[in-house]
């Protein structure tokens, strides 16, 4: 399968050569082949037309849990104790398999046709995430959830164990698998080590929330006389790779420091940090001091989508609020975090990249429309004034799974149906408690 | 002429009855005539079906630079005052009439497309934009920018009044005029006296920028002994009505009880702010106290768009940052300002809601899509996750300007392409200095 994508304007992310206007790019068997200013030689099975478009890598969503899309609106303007022990906890002990299931095949059509080609996830019924992944071509890292605090901790840990051994490296190499321990707060030690160890093993990275509040970096140092990122460190979490640290709100220099020599992957979640009010990440100084960070959504009950090229605005802007300096985070250094950046925090090598030898995770947008015009620049048009709904084409190592807005991959009215009725059975506590 | 919607969501921000669903709303001559849960009886020269769709008012810009989508992406991520010097006071000296002519038709398009149904203008070239907003078919409240430290002021201050005599309520009323002093740091006192008594005998209100930097508070202080709020009162600029301050950004709780007490319209703007770095308004406490807010873009070249729901959004989420606390600003009081809201601060009573007697200025948004689904709370969609691209049709004082997407008052490519003509001759400094 040898594929042309023609006569786009083509943002690379790849400093060597960052825009090429016209620009093709050939794809074979799932891989970039070749990214030029001039027309290659074919023949090509398939040749798209990338006229009046952009063309830019895949969008990385480093953090989300993809089946609540199913409370998406469900309680917003809480504050977080309540919003997760009176509305989120009870419900989702209500959610079963097969919701998990919809609700993933939910949120991934909405980051398809939004131009998201990867997500990393960590929810409970991860096999019918990985089911749903495989069926709708889109790439996923995916752990399931482990809580401490529940009696099915230790079974938890078994399944996630056989989940790894089953799906990592499945689909084709779209699936790749994560162990995920939810926060050493809801962790205890022995379990934390437990997890690290079986990790090990695996040879597969862990998925974990770190200070995303204040409160949680204040238990913390009372309870194991250190904040999260040096308990962590000193359990020896961080010699593992790919670490995802989601969050890291509220780290001290001493940490950053940490994260970035470990090379722990950090997801920024800007939209839900700012809905939950939980503080204001220190993003330039990770950058500044080497750290790997990527750009996630959270759940889509505390943002309310799974847009990460907003999440990528949100990231430039709150950047400048934080440093009080317009200057912060600039488009094109935005832009990397949602993707590259994204990439590399997940552990992906070969993602986010427009070059040679890369995955060919790709998205057109549609750039004949009033708010990106005049084309000034296109790496700031994609930042501060494009959404999600621009993006007509999508492929996911190679494979068009959107095509001019439609979404080739599954069936969408069934989707969004069986989505609306079981996010409405499941508010409405038309199902038995299962956690 | 009379049309019927029919059997949409309706979300009406009238506290009253603030959602149907399914509703009916019927329009005669430019005006709501009914809100109801029934179908209403006919007959009706056209129905416009609603099923599967929102229904919500028009959204109000409450302020913007519309002509400067000719810079949109021009320059970014600087400091105030080098991105004013260098990059776009030396380009804006360089725009024609037309310039801004085919600018506003451009950033008419987008509103239009967007959902957008009213904006609140200051630039040069006014009667121009005027014409843009004449033969498009949008609401707008217009005024040229006055400042004092060009050898035209008191000729521009001139211009500005026979514009207010020729437009004010033209276009059917869809027009209306304001005089637009640019800021009290940049006009005089006696230019500002001259300003406030054209403005009282013509009627009309003023549009000015107050309080958007720290430094032009400081600057206030040190020259007139009072910061910009209360220096502006001792003129007597809020015995006019309305008045529309634009960005409020650096107020005290003093300034916020003067402007509450004199009713005067605030635009806050999220995006801009955030930026530019500006800070964070006191939206809040404004409210707290009873002060008219509405919600604005500012121009294209700090934003970068035009698109008031995500600024929606963006006041949600900046509020609960600056509050720390993730119950400020909930969704419906986010909404209310970018509709209900900006048009009281614009002095529009009769516009902003969806009741009988009210201007018919209506958006349908698109529901059926993944990211709106499951339906559980239409208003939290709307604020939380929908996006400009939602928007399918539109009108404008009863009549239909968008349909199904398609913008049907204007040549939407001509208008593309001459705007990009014309913004890339701009920028590549192909233009006589005017100013």
């Amino acid at each position: 399968m040898r594929l042309l994508i023609k006569d786009a304007s083509v943002v690379t992310l790849d400093p060597a050569r960052p825009l090429l206007a016209p620009g093709y790019v050939s794809v074979q068997d799932g891989r970039i082949e070749a990214v030029s200013d001039q027309p290659p030689v074919g023949p090509w099975d398939e040749v798209i037309e990338g006229k009046g478009q952009i063309l830019m890598p895949g969008l990385v969503n480093a953090h989300t849990h993809v089946a609540m899309t199913l409370l998406r609106g469900y309680a917003d303007d809480m504050e977080l104790m309540p919003w997760l022990q009176t509305k989120i906890w009870p419900i989702e002990a209500r959610i079963g398999d097969e919701d998990v299931y919809w609700g993933s095949l939910l949120g991934i059509a909405e980051m398809l046709l939004g131009g998201v080609t990867t997500f990393c996830d960590m929810y409970y019924a991860f096999h019918r995430t990985a089911a749903a992944v495989e069926e709708s071509g889109m790439r996923a890292v995916l752990s399931g959830v482990l809580l401490g605090f529940l009696n099915s901790a230790q079974a938890d840990l078994e399944a996630a164990c056989r989940f790894a051994r089953e799906w990592h490296g499945a689909a084709g190499g779209r699936i790749s698998a994560m162990l995920g321990p939810h926060a050493a707060y809801t962790c205890p030690d022995p379990l934390l080590r437990q997890v690290i160890s079986a990790a090990r093993e695996l040879g597969i990275g862990l998925h974990i929330h770190v200070s995303e509040t204040e409160q949680e970096v204040e238990a913390s140092e009372q309870s194991t006389g250190l904040p999260p990122v040096l308990h962590l460190e000193r359990l020896g979490a961080f010699e593992l790779h790919p670490v995802l640290a989601a969050h890291c709100v509220h780290v001290s220099p001493q940490e950053i420091e940490v994260l970035a020599r470990h090379q722990v992957g950090i997801a920024h979640n800007p939209g839900s940090n700012m809905k939950l009010a939980s503080g204001l990440a220190p993003v330039c100084e990770l950058l500044a001091r080497g750290a790997r960070v990527g750009i996630g959504t959270d759940g889509a009950a505390s943002n309310n989508n799974l847009d990460v090229l907003e999440e990528v605005r949100l990231a430039a802007l709150l950047a400048k609020v934080r440093e009080a300096d317009p200057t912060a985070l600039p488009a094109h250094q935005a832009l990397y975090l949602g993707t590259r950046g994204g990439a590399l925090a997940l552990g992906l090598e070969d993602v986010g990249l427009i070059a040679p030898g890369f995955r060919a995770d790709l998205v057109l947008l549609e750039a004949r429309q009033p708010h990106l015009v005049p084309p000034h620049n296109l790496v700031s048009h994609l930042v501060y004034a494009a959404r999600a709904g621009d993006v007509r084409t999508v492929l996911v190592d190679g494979r068009v799974v959107v095509r001019d807005r439609e979404l080739l991959t599954l069936d969408l009215p069934r989707v969004m149906a069986e989505a609306t009725r079981r996010g409405q059975e499941i508010v409405a506590g038309r199902r038995p408690r299962r956690r």
